[in-house]
C-alpha cells in the first residue's frame, strides 16, 4: 500500500489533546501516514451526529481511505469494536450504530469484530479505546495488514432509528437532521426524492411556524435575511437565510418537522 | 514539482466537516500533498477579515505554496474564481476582495479566472465551489499543471474599500482593523508609517475614550492589568492590556478609530 | 533522520492563523515535516495548563519526535527559550516551567539554552518568539541538526508549584488538576498511588460538597447522570458524571480538593 490517509472523526472537540493522542498512537506505528481530521465537534456522545457527518463527508476522500471514528458512550462496557468495508473506504469504529449512516445508504462488503489483540497497543485503558485499539487497528490497516486478521467476521453493523421521510401524495414529510456552522438547516429530504416537485413558487416548505416558497439552487438568488430552501452541496433540501444563522434566527433545533406540499 | 504545501483559509469554523471535504478532494488529486490550515475561524461570510487573516499569514509560508482561500457569499452566482500569482505565491479564491489585502501591498503578477473545467470535479454543486472547483485546481496546480490552462488571463482583481490611515502634522488616524485571539486590538498603523514618531512617553495613542502613552517593544515591560501599545507581530501597532483581553476589557469593536500624537 | 514528527503546543485557540504562521515558518526550512497540533486551546497565558497538557500527551508520540510549546507571558522579556531532551522526545519552549509537568516525572538527559541566533529567522519580533525562533530551532533539529549547536548547556529547568497529594492514613488528599472536553474532572491522584486502596464501595471520594463510592474502570457501569469516579486513560484518578459534564453539574472548578478515604 503507498501513501495512506486516515481520518478523524470524534466527539473530543477541535482543540483536544485526546486527539492528539490518537495520532500520536497511529505515527508511533505508521510514521508515514497522512492523518486528517474529518471533525471532532460531534456533540459529546451524540452518535447519530457523528453517523451524520461521517456519512456526509468520508467520501469526498479517495476510495482507501481509512476512516477511524470515536463517539463512544459505551466505552469499555461489552459492545463491539469494527471494521467495516463500505463502497470502497475502511472504516473503525465502536459498533453502537456509527456507521449506520453509511450502511444505510451502502450494504457494506465486509465486517470484521476487533478482537485479535495482536494489533492493539500493548497496554489497554478502560476509557480510551480510540487510542489504545482503534488508533493501532487503523496504522497497521495503512501499512498493508490485511482486515481479516483484526478479528471474526460480523454479519452485520449495530443500526440507529432514523426519523423516515414520508410521502403522501403532494406532500413530502421530513425533518431537519443537522445544522452547519453557517446555521443553515440541513434536512433528511434528497435531493432524488424531491424529482419532479416543481421548483418555482408553487412549492411550499414550512418548518415550524416558518414558511417560504421555491426551491432555489444557491443562496445568493434572494436579499439578504430572506428565508430560502436550497439543494445543498451534500444533495439534500436545506434552509438558509441568506447573510445570517436560520439556526439563529428561526430557534430551529435538530429533530424539528419539515413538510414540502406542491 | 516536489512536495507541495497547500493552505486552507475559510469561514467554516475549525471543526467543520466542510473542511475535510475540501482536503479529500484535493487528496483524490494529489495524495501527496501537504495540506495546512491557515485559519477556518473568518467569520462567516466576512470578505474583510478573511482578507486582512490572508494577507498577515500567507507569507510566512515557503514560496511556490499554494493558498486556497474561501468566504464566498455570493457562491453560485456570477462573480468568478480567479488564480493570482503575487509575490511567489499561488492564490486561488472568489474574485470578491478576499485578495486585496495582499494584492494592495504587491501587484499581482499573474491573474487568472478559472473558467476550464476540465480541472474541476465532474459534478458542481451550486453552494460549494471550495470542494468542486477550488479544491481540485489547487491539487492540479500542486502537480505541476500550469495556471495559464485554468482559464484565460485577467487585468485585475476585485477590490475592497480599506479604512485610510490619515498623517495630519503629528496625528496619525487609524482604525482596529483585527483583533487576535488573546484580545490584542490590531491597527492598520504600520511601524513603517510611524517612522520618526517617538516611542517614549511624548507619543499619546487614543482609542474610543481609552489612552496610553508610549510604543513599547513587548507585553512584558508594563505590569499586568495596564493597557500598552506595541509593534505586533506583524509590524502593526497593536493595543493590549497586560495579562488580559482588550477587546473584553475595553468592550472595542473592530473599526473603532485610533489616533497617535506626540 | 528520517521523516520527522513536530508537534506544536499553544495558548493561540486552535482557529488562529498564529498557528499557521508557526507551520509555514517550520515548512520553509523543513518542507517535509510532519506538523501535528498537540492542543491550542491552553486558557491564555496558563502556562500551569499547558504543563498538564504536554505532561500527559506528548509521550503518546514516538521517541524522537519534537515537541514545540508556546505559552509566554513574558515574551521579549529575559525569559530565556530552551530545549530539552526528556524520555527521548525533543522539546522546545520558554524557559518558564512549561515543561516542568514533564521533568518532575523524569529527570531531563539534556538543557539547553537556545542563544545560538544563526538558527532563528532573520528578523526577530519581539512578540513572537514561537514563529521566529522556537520554529525554525524545531525545523532545523528535524533535519539533523545536533541540539548542542543552538547554546549553550543549562543545569536546570524553571520549576512551577505544583499542588501536593497527600496521604494521610486511609486518607489522599488531592486537587482537580484539569478538565477535558466532556467536562470530566482529573485529579493529581495516580492510579500508582491509589495502589491497594480498596475500589468497592467501601472507599468514599469527595469533592466539594459532591461524594460518591467506589472506583471504577469505565463511564458504563454506572446509570446516566451518577456521579462515579474512574481511573482515567491517563492514570488518574477522574470524577464524571454519566452522559453528562461534571464539571458544568457540579459546577467545579480546577484546583478544587479531593478526598479519597477508605
Amino acid at each position: 500500500m503507498g501513501k495512506c490517509i486516515i481520518t478523524l472523526t470524534s466527539d473530543f472537540g477541535s482543540g483536544s489533546p485526546y486527539v492528539a493522542a490518537m495520532k500520536g498512537s497511529i505515527l508511533s506505528i505508521a510514521p508515514g501516514a497522512t492523518i486528517i481530521d474529518l471533525t471532532h465537534d460531534v456533540p459529546p456522545q451524540d452518535i447519530r451526529r457523528g453517523a451524520i457527518a461521517l456519512a456526509g463527508t468520508a467520501e469526498s476522500f479517495p476510495a482507501g481511505t481509512i476512516h477511524l471514528a470515536v463517539v463512544d458512550p459505551g466505552v469499555g462496557t461489552e459492545r463491539c469494536l469494527v471494521y467495516a468495508l463500505i463502497g470502497g473506504h475502511h472504516y473503525l469504529a465502536p459498533d453502537n450504530g456509527l456507521l449506520d449512516g453509511l450502511a444505510r445508504k451502502r450494504a457494506p462488503d465486509k465486517i470484521i469484530a476487533l478482537t485479535n489483540s495482536e494489533f492493539w497497543q500493548a497496554e489497554i485503558s478502560s476509557t480510551f479505546h480510540g487510542r489504545d485499539i482503534l488508533a493501532p487497528v487503523a496504522a497497521h490497516l495503512s501499512q498493508g495488514v490485511a482486515a481479516e486478521r483484526m478479528g471474526d467476521v460480523l454479519d452485520e453493523l449495530a443500526h440507529l432509528e432514523w426519523s423516515e421521510v414520508r410521502v403522501l401524495g403532494k406532500t413530502i414529510e421530513g425533518t431537519i437532521e443537522s445544522i452547519d456552522s453557517f446555521g443553515n438547516l440541513i434536512t433528511n429530504i434528497s435531493e432524488e426524492l424531491l424529482g419532479d416537485v416543481p421548483r418555482d413558487d408553487t412549492v411550499r416548505i414550512v418548518c415550524d411556524d416558518h414558511e417560504t416558497t421555491g426551491i432555489f439552487t444557491t443562496y445568493g438568488e434572494q436579499p439578504p435575511m430572506t428565508l430560502l430552501a436550497v439543494i445543498g452541496s451534500g444533495g439534500m433540501l436545506e434552509l438558509a437565510i441568506v447573510d445570517e444563522s436560520a439556526a439563529t434566527m428561526l430557534s430551529v433545533k435538530v429533530g424539528t418537522n419539515v413538510t414540502v406540499t406542491w
